[in-house]
């Protein structure tokens, strides 16, 4: 490991460890990818003098937040169609445009989405998506920390063709990425209605042959959950766990509509929780029982869910209607607290990956995925107390500086990795591509 | 009237008048403070030649926003304490902390609460708080359009001491701004339980003489609900219907706690309705039947509510979480439309204002309150449909340009009106004595 100082970022420093430790006047020290030592300012600048700096006058360095679930490339489709029933919305836009999908149009609308991301403050994400290794290219080129897998089921894909084809084309991707120091791959089954059980147990051998995450879409909606009880006699949650698939490294997406029982077993199996408040309320799926899911000491993290559903990829957003829906929802201001919902943004996505030793907070030893806010802004004055700030207040656009993997991939808001005009130019002539596949009278 | 026209603000124009005009490649030609024409842009350069052009490259020219219910000046309490009982927020920081406002602290909070709504796309507002002399005197230096009121109860005020003092306080106001071309004064009793019947009926007439509008607090919580049915043996709504004050004149903010026949006979009596969502989202109030309330003919305009409760004064984001809240409350995600929710916020707050003939679109005739947002951004590429945008992807921070009253106010995100970096430093100051102010076992 490199352990020379290379970057130091300063600023009033958010840790986010387990002291929650803040350092009015500090910094973060970097070597290579990794965070050497956190502390005072002066202190850090006499250790290491001569180093690079990153600084903002009245800026905050916190760690970069985790998106637990995403389908980076429904960019492309945002704002193709919204407030229409969810069956409507899927059969008659998102299917038949995706099936006219490519490798490059998902690369580039992987792109986007990225560029979204960091310019918003994610600095990791969980993608779920076809063409996978277009979005994992995509992953590489804009620098970000990315856990993501070929989304597989029982019909057809755009991408590998034959079902039977999509086991070969994840294991290419496993052999592949299996030593990318920033690119995780995970076994993505889509969901309990697209998935026979004999797939959804396959793939649970290869997630265990690999040690990766196995996600999948679970008890998302109540159709869903009924649509199984007729087909199985099971819940979703419960059918898991009838085929022994439901353990510490299941990643459930959504689980909206959950029983008291199910939540003391996934709480019991180890399951994580990504959790997308902005898509299930725009979709109107309910909300889930976030509060009830931490109680039970379920693993929650925040996620925005794709483009197409949300509208945004943007972790604040999402952070700010996590804490608001869920005192509505139980008509207690008290439940999803600012440091509740700001931890399950960072730490509790790093710990949904696996990775809370990796990334998720700032301490030395840590990989250096941070970003800087800048807070001189009227939204953001005065401050008495920042988790309330960054999840009440802040947006996306506070963020100005992003560092992942000890790599600055964003700086006074310019991208580094990726040439942000280029990528919105082929993003307008594949939107009037994708306009054109929509059938006339929807358009 | 001026009719030379000074000013062309191009590009794609969103009108938002009874057709749903747009022209792709436009321009609103402006003469002093008023809109003089709407129309595709090359006709404009050649009819008014020569003429200022305010410009964005992929600009989108919209209505102002019209945020219907806020209390500017609690922006200095933003984040001070959150995530608590709503008696426990109020009696243990919002009331001591209020006490000890000056008139110098509410003219630069509300200051700092107008930058922030210029730059996030909101060019009219209705404010109800504390030393409203000082609150006009910020919206005249702002630039912004505001009806704005000093907020009436039966006990002393920190602003004019005895409650008798605060009808001659606001008949000041009412005198001072008759033919402000900007600033409208209301008559403002804050709630059926801060408010004697006496008052209520007294603040009646003094809006009936003058002919303004009457804004009140009402059926926020239920809390307020049993309240008024245990002193006066009604609900809010129909304890203002018995006192005969209920009518067209009336503007009710938060109407969270309804009946089916009070939502008929406040949509009977021509009662306007403020929405606060956010606010009611994160104080836990409930969710306000806006479908309903719509569905009956009632005109509802948006709101942020103050920074306190919100905890930003952000109209695009409270768009979202509007349209979002409804369809996720309802389980049905064809409700609160882009288009209801956009119009809501422009129109809809015009109409409750009783300012449709004079904001709310961009049409001849109408004020020139309008705003240019940057639409070259990942989150806002490609685009399909332009409600679908503003409503779920857009941020304040996309505004770019603001126009009020035919003055540009801000320019490339920089305010022209006020000196940002002055309001900041002064509200740290202010900030620092209001920590102070909190009881040392609080802060």
């Amino acid at each position: 490991m490199n352990t020379k100082v290379n970057l130091l970022v300063c600023g009033q420093i958010l840790t986010l460890d387990s002291k929650n430790t803040v350092f009015e006047d500090g910094g973060v020290a970097i070597a290579g990818d990794t965070i050497i030592e956190v502390g005072e300012r002066a202190g850090l600048l006499s250790k290491y003098p001569g180093v690079e700096q990153l600084v903002q006058p009245h800026g905050l360095v916190m760690p970069g937040l985790v998106n637990t679930h995403t389908h980076a490339a429904m960019a492309c489709f945002r704002g193709l169609a919204d407030d229409l029933p969810l069956m409507t919305w899927l059969s008659e836009y998102i299917f038949p445009v995706e099936g006219n999908l490519n490798g490059e149009m998902v690369y580039q609308s992987s792109l986007l989405s990225m560029a979204e991301m960091i310019k918003s403050g994610t600095t990791s994400f969980c993608d779920m998506y076809l063409f996978a290794k277009e979005v994992a290219r995509a992953t590489a080129d804009s620098g970000m920390r990315g856990w993501l897998g070929e989304v597989l089921y029982d019909f057809p894909s755009p991408n590998y063709g034959a079902p039977e084809n999509g086991i070969a084309y994840l294991e290419e991707l496993l052999a592949e990425y299996r030593d990318h120091p920033r690119i995780s791959i995970t076994v993505d089954p889509h969901a309990v209605y697209t998935c026979s059980p004999d797939l959804l147990k396959r793939l649970k051998s290869v997630a265990e042959n690999h040690g990766v995450a196995y996600v999948i879409h679970l008890s998302e909606t109540r159709d869903e959950v009924e649509g199984c009880l007729a087909k199985y006699g099971h819940t979703p949650v419960m059918h898991l766990d009838a085929l022994g698939i439901l353990d510490s490294q299941v990643v459930a997406d959504h689980c909206v509509v959950l029983t008291e029982p199910e939540i003391a077993l996934l709480a019991k199996r180890g399951v994580k929780v990504a959790h997308c408040p902005e898509s299930n309320m725009k979709l109107a799926s309910g909300v889930a029982p976030v509060v009830e899911l931490l109680a039970a000491g379920v693993t929650v993290g925040l996620g925005t869910d794709g483009a197409a559903s949300n509208n945004d990829v943007d972790m604040f957003g999402e952070m700010d209607s996590a804490a608001k829906l869920h005192k509505v929802h139980r008509l207690d201001p008290t439940v999803m607290s600012a440091e509740t919902t700001l931890r399950m943004a960072t730490l509790g996505g790093a710990m949904l990956l696996g990775a809370e030793t990796k990334i998720g907070s700032l301490e030395a030893g840590k990989k250096a995925d941070l970003i800087v806010l800048d807070m001189n802004k009227p939204h953001l004055t005065p401050m008495y107390n920042i988790p309330s700030h960054l999840v009440y207040a802040a947006r996306g656009s506070d963020v100005v500086h992003s560092v992942i993997n000890g790599r600055v991939v964003m700086q006074s808001r310019k991208l580094l990795t990726l040439n942000e005009d280029a990528v919105l130019d082929r993003m307008r002539e594949i939107g009037a591509q994708i306009s054109g596949l929509v059938s006339p009278g929807r358009r």
